[in-house]
């Protein structure tokens, strides 16, 4: 893409509310708009950054056994009341539409377990894995933190329906791998940690994902011998005997949530009467697992993490783009920007009429990986650079395009 | 993929309140969900057609210079107020939270405005074309058209931004173009027509693609021969004469609007303040059109334009698999899928225990263009149909995987 053609621009100054450091760079850089506080649009680049990450997630998620849905935001009162999750007592984080009329879901186990009840009838239907990207909505009160916790957000929300514990117990270990790969596969896989945290009425814990960060919002407490922690939430005594860990050996810091998995049992098939006859014609209740990731959080994560003081540095997996492409006069560019097009490279020709200061502080900022530079100092060369590298080397023009492949 | 590990499955029984065909047909074969009156989730099935639509859409868009952004549903009055459309009074379908605190977006003209005041400052700046797939509510009363009238639905919503009349003129004309190619490819072009319609203070007439259907909710007047037609709403002898339109040439007829396009003019740009200086340093206000298309609504036509008594019938272009493979005999398509995915072909594979008559009659309702039947009957042949068709013919296995290509 011709940068000259991207409506977006760079910006310097910004909302006054602002305080996240994921929140300012994408701001900055014109990948994401604010709206109001907590409530941000993507714009071309951010989207594109969002986009690759559901794909990372869906490939992973079908590879799993995961079919892909998408439920609706407006939610029916009458099976919220069913599970005792409507009231604002129970949860404090609805939005609902005047009189109540509508919930805005914030999760969707009960419409899904609700809907199971047409597609589950005996244990040949089961297991059944069903999963979405879709919007969500939470009256988050502290929406300060950019990225990492808003009002509104895509959520891929992954649900198991099995027969019964052990088929969850097999497909939650079965998710929890296919998570990992996909925190790997974004570039956080090394400072992500599967974290224990508080369980509900059904298992003793649930797990999260936690990437070690300052920005982050929770406190964990990490074994990093064991490449296991414990959200501080459940640290104690009989938690360190239950997980083998000894208190010494671990390290508290600050983490960012960015993925949970649950196992939820017969809480929602219970409420809503979502069962199945077994081999044996015996009614039973469907045993469910959910599991949780917000590509919005994971991409603000990626930018807390992997960040510098002059910008943003993607991986290339997720980046916008793979390739930047900077010329320092005018149509000097065009020509190997045709090349690396016809070569299928994914590539942002900055082919605007600005300094070459102004353009290496843009791409600074906005941080695809791999960028080239021709100028009258490079000659019939190109210069190449790694985002994060700090020294350059001068190709041909054919090792340059080698090396965007 | 294998229909065994399709989680949804055909039903019989309906929701009482349905009575629109598309709803009735899509709700039976396992494509969609109903929450509530006109709120439907869609299934792996539905998904399927519906991302197979985004994508076309998405293609024409791209190539007429759309540039993809995501924009959020929680709308702040504060900006819908300066233009007038926040209250009640002035827009009656508004879905907003309790207190009136946020609103859910019906439509985006006010927040992509007000962004833009951060892009385009020059007339350097311009022109830009966004665009999104994103989630409209809209508090519809009158809700009983399944796909085609929902109180929640994703959108395509495309805005203009030009320097100048003649720039959204040229703009208009291309968009028009590139929504017929859109009709074309998902199967409707042939009953679609370019309808005028009511305009608003910037221009006379707004321009609707009405799809010529019994099931329709609009009134219109179409010119066969001309292959324009008037919305009954506009319609007189001041219009007739406008548009070269002779009365006794025109058929009333009932239609679906499957799109809609809309001069906006500086009607936006006025009330948020959207300017830029043109090539003499002058302040100009920014020209602006909208165009929408519902990739739901134009499912829900699909269905029903183009099914018959036994269920429905997409075009290859659209339909959830391009190939329906069905065996009567346990296995015996087994060898026929695993050559076909070798392939690359799109298809799904009945080996589920069922009946040659239940098989036969879901592969009806489900309507998938081209079928393949393995039997005994068939012997080492295949029998190949496609949906719409009377008759079939038996093939060998290497004609009908070239005939699945």
């Amino acid at each position: 893409m011709k940068q000259s053609t991207l409506y977006t621009k760079t910006r310097k100054t910004l909302p006054k509310d602002e305080v996240a450091n994921n929140a300012t760079l994408l701001l900055k850089s014109g990948f994401i708009h604010k709206e109001m506080a907590g409530v941000y649009s993507y714009l071309p680049l951010g989207l594109r950054v969002l986009k690759k990450i559901e794909r990372i997630i869906r490939e992973e998620i079908n590879s799993i056994g995961g079919q892909e849905i998408f439920m609706t935001a407006l939610q029916d009162p009458k099976i919220w009341k069913k599970t005792d999750r409507w009231s604002d007592e129970m949860v404090d984080i609805w939005l609902k539409t005047r009189d109540e009329e509508f919930g805005l879901g914030w999760t969707h186990e009960e419409p899904l377990t609700s809907q199971m009840r047409h597609h589950i009838q005996s244990y040949k239907d089961l297991p059944v894995y069903a999963y979405q990207f879709q919007t969500k909505f939470r009256n988050e009160p502290r929406a300060k933190s950019g990225l990492l916790r808003t009002k509104e957000f895509v959520m891929k929300d992954l649900y198991s329906f099995n027969a019964d514990e052990d088929g969850l117990n097999k497909f939650y270990e079965i998710a929890q791998k296919a998570y990992m790969r996909i925190f790997d596969k974004v570039g956080l896989g090394k400072s992500t940690y599967l974290t224990f945290a508080s369980g509900g009425a059904f298992s003793k814990y649930s797990h999260e994902f936690q990437t070690l960060c300052e920005a982050g919002e929770d406190t964990i407490f990490v074994d990093k011998k064991k490449k296991i922690a414990v959200n501080k939430e459940v640290l104690n005594a009989t938690v360190l005997k239950d997980l083998g860990l000894n208190r010494k050996d671990l390290i508290e810091t600050k983490a960012i949530e960015i993925g949970n998995i649950f196992k939820l049992g017969t809480r929602f098939s219970k409420s809503l009467n979502l069962t199945f006859k077994d081999s044996k014609g015996k009614e039973q209740l469907v045993v469910m697992g959910c599991y949780g990731i917000g590509p919005g959080r994971l991409m603000g994560t990626v930018v807390e993490v992997l960040s510098d003081k002059d910008g943003m540095i993607w991986p290339e997996s997720i980046a916008p783009f793979k390739v930047h492409l900077l010329e320092f006069k005018k149509g000097r560019g065009a020509n190997l920007y045709r090349e690396l097009i016809k070569k299928g490279v994914d590539v942002l020709y900055d082919d605007r009429d600005a300094s070459p200061g102004e353009k290496l502080k843009d791409a600074d900022l906005i941080g695809i990986p791999l960028r080239l530079i021709v100028s009258e100092k490079t000659g019939n060369k190109v210069e190449f650079k790694r985002r994060e590298s700090k020294t350059a080397k001068l190709l041909t023009q054919n090792e340059a395009i080698r090396k965007s492949l």
